[in-house]
């Protein structure tokens, strides 16, 4: 765990002090201040992140990450779990949502196997195999200590390695059950009934979702995963490309990159991330509030604030996808309106 | 008023057909069915108003009718009345905000002066002058019927001409003190009390929005507009740049072109298009849902769901230029997923 402790030290808190300068910025364009809400919001942490009031967002990477879950076997998905290997081809050949809204914003994908069950045939894809597919949770852990390191170490590396000169990276999922695991975790770590939290996922029907609730119950009473402890939480129910997002994100911070979360999985792994060390919030984006309950509960427990409302639940990067095109537009907005004083507009009247 | 009645009723329902045939070709992509929540009904509400399940949105424009209004001597905005001018020429000169947005998504801007209190020196703008400003319509009727009627079909003149061959418009305002007028008409149309609806604007003090409040239920009292005649309203509490939006809203209905309204005083304009024709809703997006309360309540009355919430109380485009971004997303989706049957993916297990 040595390794693992000494980088998430790397991650500091933000210097506010570049907040002041974006603010008085965004105060002197031709617009009653703070009146483009958010908008604002997110420039002010761009050039916080970024240390500049002149940002630049030009390579983007977005950075999926795939595995299987012995925990599928429960039925608590409407897909086979074959479906996992088989949306990795779909991603290598470009036909799914995520390659469809990175070429629409300009962006990179680096598909990384984190655990799938089987081997995929292409030389299209990043081998981070921590096994073939979790084991049962509801029977055993989900995986070992060291595999559960393991995961969150390789996810910091393929982010090293690809986001160097990164402006920007999305972290997205894929993985047949990793609603349930992303449930469980949000359960234990924000402390809420797994009723609460738990969603249909791909739309499973009333039985399957009260059976969902049930493994999810039944695990966290067998296995008692410490709230405090990523490793613990994410080895007894988590899933290797939940450990692989949360390493991701974990390295943006490192590495002083803006990163967006999408939907209720990888904002587990934010969760798990946060409880790695709570300075990476000042890193990170929310796209969008997920059809997907635990998703509004996670992002209320970590206070980010949502930009989109679209009753999404692909997971698969569509809301981070979004959500950036919504963080270039403030950055251009920062970069190009005109001054009052260029322009000649009065500014508010004073009483 | 007959040349009017006579256009509105070219506006028809859309042919609900196309709609399942959207759906079919939606559900056939390699994703969860309905996963992509709103995208999915954007895109379906695209293809039904276009009439093609291979929609394309290439030529885009902005329209942005500017106004001043006499209610503006009552001191509900906080800032002078000359900026509506000001700003004019700032639109002028590329640097607004819409103008940065406008480049941002490959728009192309029209500009309209419908009564600026103030001849605009400059021949990049259309003028369709219907008066020097209105009157103060506290103490009289904010214009005649006959103006009334002629900024609507102004408004429908400049979009027949300048948007002939647009895939998309989207409608935009500008005028000091147009949201105390558009306050009032959403308080009229949705019978809801002048202090549910009426919010800060550019952010006036509390002594400011309580005369703002006194101000509206006063000329409500006074000149008790019928909610269901909208030459009425608008002769009343209106403004010219808010009849020429309603024009420009039911002239895309006419031309069957998809129209995007930002925030509250386009979605006051859009509630008076509603009372001319209700059939128009088939052909409008809203954007946003703003920090102006009055602009949720038009909403909720039209039953139009919001895509984005970022608190924006701009106005100016910015929420409608971000939702086009988003509505092109929808789009691209549609025609470049692959489908189950092509990628080789399994479909949803079957009990």
């Amino acid at each position: 765990m040595s390794l693992l402790k000494n980088e998430i030290l790397k991650i500091k808190p933000t210097n506010k002090k570049l907040r002041t300068e974006a603010k008085k910025k965004l105060d002197s364009l031709t617009k009653p201040i703070g009146s483009l809400g958010m908008l604002e919001e997110i420039a002010e942490k761009i050039c916080v992140i970024k240390e500049t009031t002149t940002p630049v967002i030009k390579k983007k990477n977005i950075f999926i990450f795939a595995g299987d879950h012995g925990i599928a076997e429960e039925k608590v998905s409407a897909y086979p779990k074959e479906v996992t290997a088989q949306m990795m081809y779909n991603f290598i050949n470009g036909g799914a949502c995520i390659n469809v809204l990175a070429s629409h914003i300009g962006a990179e994908i680096v598909l990384v196997d984190s655990g799938v069950a089987e081997d995929i045939k292409s030389d299209k894809f990043i081998n981070r195999k921590i096994g073939y597919a979790t084991k049962n949770f509801l029977k055993q852990k989900a995986m070992s200590k060291e595999e559960a390191e393991q995961s969150v170490l390789s996810g910091m590396e393929v982010v090293a390695e690809y986001a160097e000169n990164s402006d920007l990276i999305c972290v997205v999922d894929m993985g047949i059950g990793n609603t349930t695991s992303s449930s469980a975790i949000i359960s234990v770590i924000t402390k809420t009934d797994p009723s609460s939290v738990t969603g249909r996922g791909t739309m499973i029907d009333d039985n399957t979702l009260k059976m969902k609730i049930d493994v999810i119950e039944q695990a966290i009473k067998k296995h008692k995963p410490d709230k405090n402890d990523p490793i613990d939480i994410l080895s007894k129910i988590g899933g290797f490309e939940i450990g692989g997002i949360a390493g991701a994100i974990l390295q943006a911070g490192i590495l002083k990159i803006p990163v967006v979360v999408d939907g209720l999985i990888t904002t587990a792994a934010l969760l798990l991330a946060y409880k790695f060390n709570s300075d990476i919030l000042d890193y990170v984006f929310a796209s969008h509030n997920s059809f997907e309950k635990g998703h509004k509960i996670a992002l209320q427990y970590l206070k980010l604030n949502h930009m989109l409302d679209l009753n999404l639940r692909l997971g698969e990067g569509s809301g981070a996808a979004l959500a950036v095109q919504i963080i270039e537009t403030s950055i251009k907005i920062l970069n190009e309106m005109a001054t009052f004083k260029d322009a000649g507009v009065s500014e508010k009247n004073v009483d």
